[in-house]
């Protein structure tokens, strides 16, 4: 099979409306960004995606040029300028029909060595791309891209959207920021947005040479380079997103009736502990892992068990998740076995 | 009686331990500010006050360097900068035992006009204050001034802490974020860190040349200036703090045991509803009042009624109002009659 997943065809009659459409995608060259434009670009959108390449940060210009697409380039238009330049952002922005929001800094560890650029992206950069689409393009729709992280510890499981928000980072106390301006902009200016609180996705075109987005990203890399990767704790609950399921998750959220002005959590198939994930990973791989104890440095910003209530987004979607653990985590090495050289 | 109420000697027993302690107070030429520059010093407190004199704001060199001090001038050393300033926060932070962070961007209506500017200086700054404790201060107790606007429309009444924070304009969400980061630096690097979530705060030193501190303040303008007064709605269920009890709060608050980490509501000697306070106002100063619909641009970020269930801070500090607001609105009065002219 040479064709990536997300160039697949998916619900044709369902997305039929994305033909044309003119759709703008902060973060594209990221993770969960380029699998969008993918997407969206196969069901005939016009696709522009921004990204900083900040090195430290998810974009990699492979995730939409290289020949990871093997040979069927998608029409986006990409545009490597950053969130916190208000000058591009406001041309890019000014036609556009939809904005998925996914630029930010995810690095929880990054935040609290440097909180202000934690800040200036996750906080600033978003009241201005509001402020724009207020003043130039109000009748865009918005979709963001929240975080579990804004939880903080669950005081019950499982998460919904009325748990209370109590992060354990400053990357949380600014996530929370971002997504309530957007709120409180529909609320009070009448803008279009919407918000998807990501759990652990995990796919093709993630990071991979760090933890900086997900801890699935170094045990992935340590298995395609035939190390043991290391788990630290193991039985700490966790629910996972495969890519595909997030981008499908996403698209619905854009069109959806009835979900403007509100935030839904996103889950996934299951509910794993981090052991068992590891089980499964080396099953599909055969590689192999270690049991760690947990270090104090990261405890005090650890978040114990999670994993989400996502009934509400399901009942106004129609979203359920497609991809078990299992064949997600087969596709991902499968994508990592080739192209591993272009994500180090 | 020529002394103001703020250098009336207080609780000497209980605060005997203020003398010669170090303190700083961000905002400190401003109305909750310079009161409480003022009772510490008289407590023979070695009190530096940072404040930017920004004209919108609250800061007002009368309020601690003019002849309403009637000749007491007390050892105040004020020190003109802004708390965006993170060089000359460093330097007058570095020997402080006691930080009173009370400096802010305070109206709801500025904080939609510019979110910018707001979260510079309710968000950004108040990150830097705390980065510069980190690292250069980390043994000294910092008291953060914060607010009910942090709730929003209260979902129950009266409001306690555990009550879901939903605000609804930038100032409230960024005013979160500047409470979070301090509740945070506490949980991750054991500052000594508490908060108090301020209701309407009245008083001499307040501003009053428009409604950006409290309503209150175009209130007494028109009653010293002998127009009527304009109430908006009525009915609105309020409570508020004569600012010697807010003071006397925050004082209370930088001893407690047990404080260190947690937010805590403040309220008043009872709940009004805006045509009560009218009436109250009007009958101490003889002054006129007219009611009026509500408009529809502040509809949009009214927040209903509000009054705070503060037993928590009551339990932990031992504090109770002393000045009902029939008192402090007579106290206020007298104060304008005379200084006026100083806050126009």
């Amino acid at each position: 099979m040479n064709t990536p997943d997300a160039m697949l065809p998916t619900d044709a009659g369902k997305f039929s409306c994305w033909a044309g459409r003119r759709v703008l995608i902060t973060g594209g060259l990221g993770f969960i960004g380029s699998n969008l434009a993918l997407r969206l670009a196969g069901l005939g959108a016009d696709v522009v995606v921004i990204d900083s390449l900040v090195p430290e940060y998810g974009g990699n210009p492979f995730n939409l040029e290289g020949d990871g697409l093997d040979g069927a380039v998608p029409p986006v238009r990409i545009n490597v300028s950053d969130i916190r330049d208000p000058h591009s952002l406001r041309w890019l922005m000014h036609d556009r029909e939809l904005i998925f929001n996914l630029a930010g800094q995810t690095s929880h560890l990054d935040s609290m060595n440097d909180p202000f650029t934690d800040l200036a992206i996750n906080g600033a950069a978003q009241l201005s791309i509001l402020e724009i689409c207020r003043q130039h393009n109000p009748g865009a729709r918005i979709v963001f891209a929240s975080t579990r992280q804004i939880y903080g510890r669950p005081r019950y499981l499982p998460v919904d959207e009325a748990h209370p928000l109590d992060p354990v980072d400053v990357n949380g106390i600014n996530k929370i920021a971002g997504e309530s301006y957007h709120m409180l902009y529909t609320r009070v200016y009448g803008l279009q947005t919407t918000a998807l609180r990501l759990t652990n996705t995990y796919g093709p075109r993630m990071r991979i040479k760090d933890a900086r987005q997900t801890f699935l990203g170094v045990w992935v890399r340590a298995v395609i380079e035939g190390q043991p990767f290391e788990v630290w704790g193991g039985e700490q609950l966790r629910d996972y997103t495969y890519v595909d399921d997030a981008v499908d998750a996403l698209m619905r959220l854009a069109m959806a009736e009835d979900a403007v002005g509100r935030a839904f959590n996103l889950g996934g198939d299951g509910v794993y502990s981090l052991a068992d994930t590891a089980a499964l990973l080396a099953s599909v791989s055969g590689g192999r892992y270690s049991i760690h104890e947990f270090p104090a440095e990261r405890k005090r910003i650890d978040i114990g068990d999670y994993y989400a209530d996502d009934r509400a987004f399901r009942t106004v979607t129609g979203w359920v998740p497609r991809v078990p653990l299992e064949d997600g985590l087969q596709r991902t090495v499968a994508y990592y076995r080739r192209y591993v050289r272009h994500y180090l």
